[in-house]
């Protein structure tokens, strides 16, 4: 080798370095997020979480490296709004992903439904593009499944998953079955081609939601990108499901089968990351979109100590199970008490990318990136909504219910109990109770079961009254409502003929548009 | 030094090492048993079981370091049945601890109980005596208070505590308040000597427990002694109590600072153990004696996702934490779905120390080495009694309840609840009613909360049933029930002058004797 040629090479070695240092430098500035959204799942589905089979070692390991969060709330109790405050980083009550038909009901992006993520709002992806990243959603969307809606013209650039729940129509004849979709395209439909047995509860879906996770990781690594991965499956929603290597494994029935299946997909994923050696630079959270669905009996989850369930502004319908986790950044095996919420997802995905929040809206996510990193705390309320009331705040140990309903007695005479087996008379009313000139206030310290209202003859519940009185008055003077998106409902715009549809010769022909005031019941 | 001093030097020192070698041999073929039994702290008020605060750093390192067993139950939901079964290693039905005042009554020693454990049961720490164990009690005994019951007659080489509850009365006037022993004479009484302050609900009772326990500890190794301590502080029993450092220090309040007080203390035992390098020679196992008590309100646990509480037959009556530890023994971090209880204790004490159990009467107890030291499972019921009745089995993951009842309506209506918050039509009933002909039939492992009995026209129904009737038959076929202790009452036998009262100046006159029939009204 000629003197000039080590020099050559020496250059060459230099160059492929310094490009690979700043690669580094570029992406340690610009952590990869992983946000794994649960359906469904509740507060005491974990064994870290109290579940008595213990069938979630991934699960348990992950909090075991990571934050465990037992103070983590939703921001409504039903899916389409959790899901659009995560995105949003706003309450529904201002993105607009709740409805005026009737007070404090829980709505949602059912195949009827018109409306959508409104275009006003800025989504976490749209965000995050500034910075660069490179976004993906797997599984379920549900914000609005008209094309303006999807997720491909709100930022991600790319998507498997299907836009509705996975549960009924189970056949094409009167209703579209739910399509599912690549990218920007359908490719097939519930029941169809993506098989969902209901006999024997058996289904891939989180087995093919798994893999395009794993892809689109291993693909934006060697692109060296920085990435956000939205990972949203819904194996734990009624119908449950699991792959056959899951069916029968868990003590739990069912159920436990798809929680194993998804325990095992979140080892695989955070398995994948320390393999590629993105573990330090990326950051994940774990948590669910709303508490476990009572509701749906054997076919639901557990809230371990909390009252009631899904639908519901209890404890068990609001507060989710949480795990923060950045190798080397989070410490391990740490709790925080911190009050924070899926809206805070939004904000703190921002710090950890560097980029200032919109200043234009009011955001209702915090940056917890203190809390995190640093695990200190800070004082700050919680917002329970249903629909467009304002049911409950708690701020520090104290929760005070301004409205109190499970569902109306003409639901509940049908057999719809969300609060199964748990009755506090006065507390889980089925009746709208309005309590708002001397609120329910329960310490969730001492109580967490929300079973003992703290008299009002006690000088505790005039001093929380004092704390809470100005703090309520003040959110609701500042509110201003969005534009209500859940309010429409119409045949026409079901999922007849998904874009994509005529390839697969699976479009369906629409009927004439009749829209409606959407039913709300509960 | 002349050879023949250094000969002399090295043979006494061969003497020193040979002596220590043999006595370090022996004491591992004798390893020290520490029993913790807690009062009425239940399943879901150890972080590691899910409680919401996270606050038995301790305990749930004592997990991690140890073996977590879910299914691990008492034999009785109420206090002394169960710390009777825990001591005789039978059910309370066979060792007496019952009544037949009434049908399906929890009975325990209130101060006017005439009766106490039978001479004819051989306790524990009496056959722990033929390995030359020493015994301690520390805290509550509860098997009889009149002079031929107390532990010191019972096997036990020294005791710290008191005979009955701590709870009323709360003064000397119409009944003697409990006297607090050490070995055997009084050393005061509660509320006197040893103060509980009910208005701010402190004591130093579990700091003097700790410190009874760590002394023994350390005297028991200085002496190099096998050990047998049975550590059973009361702090978490209504009224709950804790030292003025741990006052206020809980989440949760009063219940809340009781058991951070205790964890504490755990955490102290098992860090002496590890500093006197007695671990790995030490089997230590945490539990308590019943359910937490929802009846207590704030004053009482949580019982996790269980149904109801203390008293009665549900889970949340008879699921107890477990947690064994054995380091070097027991695999760390490892969990055992071993259905088990607390007269396994019994056998597996002896066992641990290598003494045949007694071959002259029936046990309950299983010997559980196998499971703890090699995660092995064995099929084998579970009986839930109340009194003198077979509430429910367990098997496997099915539970079939035979009786149900929580309490009588007469007593609902004064507002004694054992299940509040919770009511299961059909189940939580306060009739007692007689499923004999067609048990309920719960899966616990989808249907923890006991919320969804399997209906009879199922094949599961009918397969579990004709698995579970032979089991029932022969258990009732083959039991012949001991002589009830706890039918008679008389307040000539309360605590009125027990020994050690003349030299304290506390003796009391008692009443003449005037015994009746006991009233157990759960």
């Amino acid at each position: 080798m000629t003197e000039h040629s080590v020099f050559t090479t020496l250059s060459l070695f230099c160059v492929i370095i310094c490009f690979y240092v700043s690669k580094t430098g570029s992406a340690a500035s610009s952590p990869n997020i992983i946000i794994m959204l649960m359906d469904d799942m509740g507060w005491g589905d974990l064994g870290v979480w109290g579940q008595p089979s213990k069938e979630t070692p991934h699960l348990d390991a992950m909090a075991a490296q990571g934050m465990l969060l037992p103070n983590f709330y939703t921001a409504n109790p039903l899916c389409s709004p959790s899901r659009a405050a995560l995105l949003t980083g706003r309450l529904p009550v201002r993105n607009g992903f709740y409805t005026t038909n009737a007070h404090a009901r829980n709505a949602y992006t059912p195949q009827e439904i018109v409306g959508g993520i409104s275009k006003d709002e800025i989504l976490l992806p749209e965000m995050l593009k500034k910075k660069g990243y490179v976004s993906k959603i797997v599984g379920k969307w549900h914000l609005g499944h008209r094309p303006q809606y999807l997720p491909l013209k709100r930022g991600f650039d790319e998507w498997f998953g299907s836009p509705n729940c996975h549960f009924g129509p189970y056949n094409d004849t009167k209703e579209p079955n739910i399509p599912v979709y690549n990218n920007s395209e359908m490719v097939g439909r519930y029941y169809e081609e993506f098989q969902i047995l209901r006999e024997t509860a058996e289904s891939n879906l989180t087995q093919i939601y798994l893999q395009e996770a794993l892809d689109f990781i291993l693909r934006q690594t060697r692109a060296q990108k920085p990435f956000f991965l939205y990972w949203a499956p819904d194996a734990t929603h009624a119908p449950v499901y699991a792959s056959k290597p899951f069916r029968g494994k868990s003590q739990r029935g069912r159920y436990g089968d798809a929680v194993m299946e998804l325990d095992y997909s979140v080892g695989r994923i955070l398995a994948s990351l320390k393999s590629l050696g993105i573990d330090n630079n990326t950051f994940v959270f774990f948590t669910s979109d709303n508490g476990a669905a009572l509701v749906s009996g054997t076919e639901g989850g557990s809230n371990g100590p909390f009252l009631c369930g899904k639908e519901t502004t209890f404890e068990g319908g609001m507060r989710e199970p949480a795990i923060a986790w950045w190798p080397g950044h989070i410490k391990e095996g740490s709790v925080s008490f911190q009050l924070s919420n899926v809206m805070d997802l939004y904000t703190t995905s921002l710090a950890i990318a560097g980029i200032s929040p919109p200043d234009d809206r009011v955001l209702d996510g915090l940056d917890l990136t203190p809390v995190l990193l640093n695990n200190s705390l800070k004082n700050r309320p919680i917002f329970y909504y249903r629909g467009n009331e304002l049911m409950a705040v708690r701020l520090g140990q104290y929760k005070a219910h301004y409205w109190t309903w499970s569902n109306s007695w003409e639901q509940f005479k049908t057999g719809i109990n969300f609060c199964p087996g748990q009755e506090v008379p006065g507390v889980t009313t089925h009746d709208q109770m309005n309590h708002t000139l001397q609120p329910l206030i329960f310490h969730l310290g001492r109580d967490p079961g929300e079973k003992y209202p703290i008299s009002v003859l006690t000088k505790e519940y005039q001093d929380v009254l004092k704390t809470f009185t100005p703090i309520v008055q003040q959110h609701q003077k500042d509110l201003i409502p969005g534009v209500p998106q859940l309010n429409m409902c119409d045949r026409a715009v079901m999922n007849w003929a998904p874009e994509g549809c005529e390839k697969l010769g699976k479009c369906l022909k629409p009927p004439e548009s009749s829209p409606w005031k959407c039913f709300w019941p509960h």
